[in-house]
């Protein structure tokens, strides 16, 4: 080894840069690797922070430290990875012409001037605020950095805030609202549009508010922030864009984060049209000598081809660890793409999603799709099976599946993770009908919920059946459309829950034989619909088998009902 | 409709039979469907069986119904499904020149014959028997039927068995010997072959083993029943090949089942080299009115293209529902096969599998491939996260993924689940080290246990990471032979925990400093582990970078070594 080693800087030291810098160090033992952090600590599982805000665990060095239990601080950085990580340190400026970085030590604001090789660029983002009066009023907090993470734990800890307000109904919004209801503290969440989770369809989205809603937690949507109110320079309420006013002491804000590029802009790297550092596959930005990852950076969506932002931590590694690749051997390894898979717990309920909802995927232009909403047991009741809520969401055309949302106390990230793989692989519908999924009762129904919502799906595609949404149906049932509604349960169930919106009780076991009860106009809209809709369905082939023509089967039955019923 | 409805003739009426009827019926209201069934039940959910002898529920029932709680009876089967199902009723024979189906009233004897215009064969396994003496005595038990479940669960309500003998160590072996454990009673599994659960490679398959043999539950394996011995008729022991005799007053014996293909046989329809019906993608016999599905049938092996026997249930209802369109619309629906997906519970254990195990590979002749094995948590140690033991098997050449073994307390029915998808859509190692999973962190780590497989499985495959299994670490100790040993954990860990093969320990984050006291000798064979050999393989790439070049990472670390510790 008588060559120089390579010089890599890493500017940002917590997902994506580590990633990257321990990936580049196994790669080659003898590069010289720096890691400039702004912050004081490293490696930070900023995802946990809810979790320690919550007091689901209380010891912080949890959050940044491995699995064996080992601190990653730059000592950790030294030892175990051969890694200079320098905290408390910011990258000022890039100057590409003399390949250096000028950095500034935060506690004295000593600047000095790294040379490198190959650089990378993982700078992450930053929190958005609205911009409204009363934002430096003292109360007002975010929840990205550990920080902030001390500060909103330290709140929970005094046992002082009776009330909080968080702005913005995301993930993240609704995983601070647990932590605090957890931490004793009721809170509202305040959602500008109309629909929180941007990720679920709306009448998926109602379903998890309608649980969220049974804690001390509040939603309200279509409804943002006007102001901060304060007095002596403390948050005394939120007042809503339609005047309400929201007494509280804690306010969280949680709209969505920027990506930070100044440092890469200004160095005249390429931005891209979502804001992010623009780079190819191979994580390279327009400067062949610098690689950028995580939430900084654009990526490609494997569904669309379009480049989006996907701020998350799964995929900040894995591009990190591309860039650790590409630093040592360019060229080596890329990053095709993502396939916006995430999830979510919310309070007993697990919300996921991957590929696009059936709106997403109409705003982009996708309109020949076709979808599927079921609801099931995740496995057998004798085993205590829990209810899922899906959507399914397929091209017409080709049957490709282009999306699943599932959600409910049933094993929810199961499914998903399965259709976040059937989607790499461009699966379609008719592949997943008879997928050979690891059956047995403890883990799943004979025909796991993803194979049952595929085939309902496939159903539809086919023309065996044809659905109408809960939302249509409420619709209906508000205008006084004229349409026969046929619940198919037994008495027994339909004594304990029902929708009162002017069904008629026949169960499916008495249908053939009370078929003359129905409206005797074949062209007729019928309505039909059950606890989840399978016996709804089932009726509905019944009907269409005497010669009804217009019947249509209310999607995920009672279950996915999320108006108001009747009892 | 003025066209004589079709008339169908289903046999078997567990899990195929009635699927198929099933499907048939929402395909055509006005098809004439019976289902001839030699039980007196229906539609049983026999991979229920154990959890109701274990006590898991009470109610019998729940083993036969709906999710709404209906018992699928005739009456059930006639009112909400249309289908004529005539139970207690056996046909014994086809005649495929006048389309009839002779049957017989069990109880009275009574003879008839149903005419057919398509007919289904889904007659289900039998399950198999060691050939042995003492077979008949009074105690010996299966566990296939209905009736089996209700005598074990009788003999777990009586309460008088002391001991019992599992005769076989598949799937439902263990699940007998764990609805035993939780009666109270203490049970030894006997298998014939050298090692438990086939799907499994041997040193997975030990790690069950080790975990089983903390309950009340002892494993032989290498040697079969020589004998059932017994005193009037009634079981008191088992012997064994090798003449140990083992006292009990019941014997479970799960051997494997063959399919019941006697009626078809002889009715000259083909059999397939397997031994089940030969059908093809459209589940059709040799005779194109007749199909059949499940137990009873051969399918073809997607990752092999072979014809295999897969007896599991959710297969049977994946292939009963395509024959139930093609009988209404011939040619509709296809089965293009299996990706040998199953699972298990076993005490705190989940065994999953997808795929072929690697040492199933070689015996098909798949002999380029690679292998990776690896320990870790599902989700992170803050969230409480659980061990995951897993083996990743890839075609060397192409890098796809042929199989995935995944077992422990962790949550590997997901990761079982997501790598079936992925082998279903033939993904590649470098498909699944950039997948985009819902990662939060109640439910996977950043970068998720399969994720984290295939990214050492991609290690192995370019050649930056030599593993060595612990079986060969194993025999390297008892043989003395000439290589260093390096446990790359902590003193603490060490102190707690350790193998106690003459290893060396050199903490990862002392390595650097420390390496003169490795072999001097670059050619040496150094072996390194840790707890789960993540900073075993670290350790690898230090000693890598600094000359060494026979330098192995025992794959699994610590948590997957299945032989004594030292401590
Ligand atoms: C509360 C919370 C919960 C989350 N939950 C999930 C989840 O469940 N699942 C999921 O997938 N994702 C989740 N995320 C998102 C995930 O944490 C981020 O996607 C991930 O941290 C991005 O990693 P990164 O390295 O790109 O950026 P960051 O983690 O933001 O790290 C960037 C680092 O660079 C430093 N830096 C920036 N500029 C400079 C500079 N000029 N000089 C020096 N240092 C600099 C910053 O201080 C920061 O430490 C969550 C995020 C938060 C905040
Ligand atoms: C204890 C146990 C646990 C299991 N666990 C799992 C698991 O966890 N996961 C999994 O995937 N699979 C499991 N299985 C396998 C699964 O139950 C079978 O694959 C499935 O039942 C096969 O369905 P089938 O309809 O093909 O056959 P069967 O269920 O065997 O049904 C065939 C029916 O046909 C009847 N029959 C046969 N011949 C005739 C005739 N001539 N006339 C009339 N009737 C006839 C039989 O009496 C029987 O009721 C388990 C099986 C058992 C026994
Ligand atoms: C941890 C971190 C510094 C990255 O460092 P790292 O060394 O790449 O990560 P790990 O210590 O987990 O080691 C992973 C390596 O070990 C390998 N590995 C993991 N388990 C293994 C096992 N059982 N056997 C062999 N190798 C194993 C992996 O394949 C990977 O190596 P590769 O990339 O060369 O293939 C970086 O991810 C980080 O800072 N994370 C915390 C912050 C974070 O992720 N936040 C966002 C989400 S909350
Ligand atoms: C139950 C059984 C009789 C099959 O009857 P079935 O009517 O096909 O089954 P289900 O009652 O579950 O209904 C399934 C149908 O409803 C549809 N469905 C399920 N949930 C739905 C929902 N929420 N909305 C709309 N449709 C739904 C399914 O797509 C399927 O219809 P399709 O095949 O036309 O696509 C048969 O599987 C059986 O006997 N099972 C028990 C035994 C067994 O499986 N043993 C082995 C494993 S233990
Ligand atoms: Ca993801
Ligand atoms: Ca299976």
């Amino acid at each position: 080894m008588t060559s120089q080693p390579i010089k890599i800087v890493v500017v940002g030291g917590s997902a994506a840069g580590p990633k990257a810098a321990a990936k580049a160090r196994r790669m080659d033992e003898h590069a010289s690797i720096t890691i400039i952090q702004k912050e004081a600590d490293l490696s930070m599982a900023s995802c946990g922070y809810p979790y320690y805000v919550g007091g689901v665990f209380d010891d912080r060095n949890q959050l940044i430290c491995t699995s064996a239990g080992i601190v990653r601080d730059p000592n950790f950085f030294e030892k175990a990875k051969g890694i200079d990580a320098k905290v408390l340190t910011e990258a000022v400026a890039i100057d590409r012409e003399s390949r250096t970085v000028t950095c500034k030590h935060l506690p004295t604001g000593a600047i000095s001037t790294l040379a490198y090789d190959k650089l990378v660029i993982a700078t992450g983002a930053t929190p958005l605020y609205p911009p409204v009066p009363g934002a430096d009023l003292a109360g007002i907090h975010t929840l990205h950095s550990l920080g902030d993470a001390d500060s909103l734990r330290a709140i929970r800890d005094a046992n002082q805030v009776q009330r909080a307000v968080i702005v913005g109904g995301g993930l993240i919004g609704f995983e601070v609202s647990e932590a605090l209801h957890l931490a004793g503290i009721p809170t509202t969440i305040i959602e500008k549009t109309s629909s929180i989770l941007p990720f679920l369809d709306p009448e998926l989205a109602k379903l998890v508010a309608n649980h969220v809603r049974g804690f001390t937690t509040d939603i309200i949507t279509g409804n943002g922030v006007a102001a901060f109110l304060g007095e002596a320079g403390t948050l005394t309420g939120v007042k809503l864009d339609n005047g309400t006013e929201l007494p509280c002491q804690l306010a969280v804000v949680a709209v969505g984060v920027r990506p930070n590029v100044a440092l890469a802009k200004s160095a005249g790297l390429d931005i891209g049209a979502q804001g992010g550092i623009a780079v190819n596959e191979f994580m390279q930005t327009s400067d062949p000598d610098i690689y950028a990852a995580g939430d900084c950076v654009e990526c490609t969506s494997l569904i669309t081809g379009d480049k989006v932002r996907a701020p998350y931590g799964d995929l900040a590694n894995l591009q990190g660890r591309v860039v650790g690749q590409n630093l040592i051997q360019e060229g080596s390894a890329t990053f095709p793409g993502i396939t916006h898979t995430g999830i979510c717990k919310i309070f007993d309920y697990t919300v996921g999603f991957t590929g696009l909802s059936a709106g997403r995927a109409r705003e982009l232009g996708l309109t020949d799709i076709e979808t599927a909403t079921i609801s099931g047991l995740d496995i057998p009741p004798y085993m205590q099976g829990k209810l899922l809520i899906s959507k399914m969401v397929a091209d017409r055309k080709t049957g490709r599946v282009l999306g699943f949302q599932c959600l409910g106390p049933g094993d929810a990230s199961k499914r998903v993770a399965t259709v976040a793989m059937a989607i790499l692989g461009k699966l379609t519908v008719a592949d997943l009908v008879n997928a050979d999924l690891p059956y047995a009762p403890p883990y799943s129904l004979a025909l796991d919920h993803v194979i049952t919502a595929a085939q309902v799906l496939e159903n539809k595609l086919l023309g065996r059946m044809q659905g109408i949404s809960v939302a249509e149906v409420k619709q209906r049932a508000e205008t006084g459309a004229d349409c026969f509604i046929l619940d198919t349960r037994t008495p027994l169930e339909f004594e304990e829950v029902r929708l009162g919106i002017g069904e008629t009780l026949i169960p499916l076991g008495a249908l053939r034989g009370r078929l003359a009860e129905l409206p005797q106009d074949r062209d007729k809209e019928i309505i039909l619909y059950c606890r989840v809709s399978l016996r709804g369905y089932e009726a509905a082939a019944i009907l269409q088998g005497h010669g009804w023509r217009n019947v249509k089967v209310m999607e995920g039955g009672i279950m996915a009902w999320p108006y108001p019923r009747e009892k």
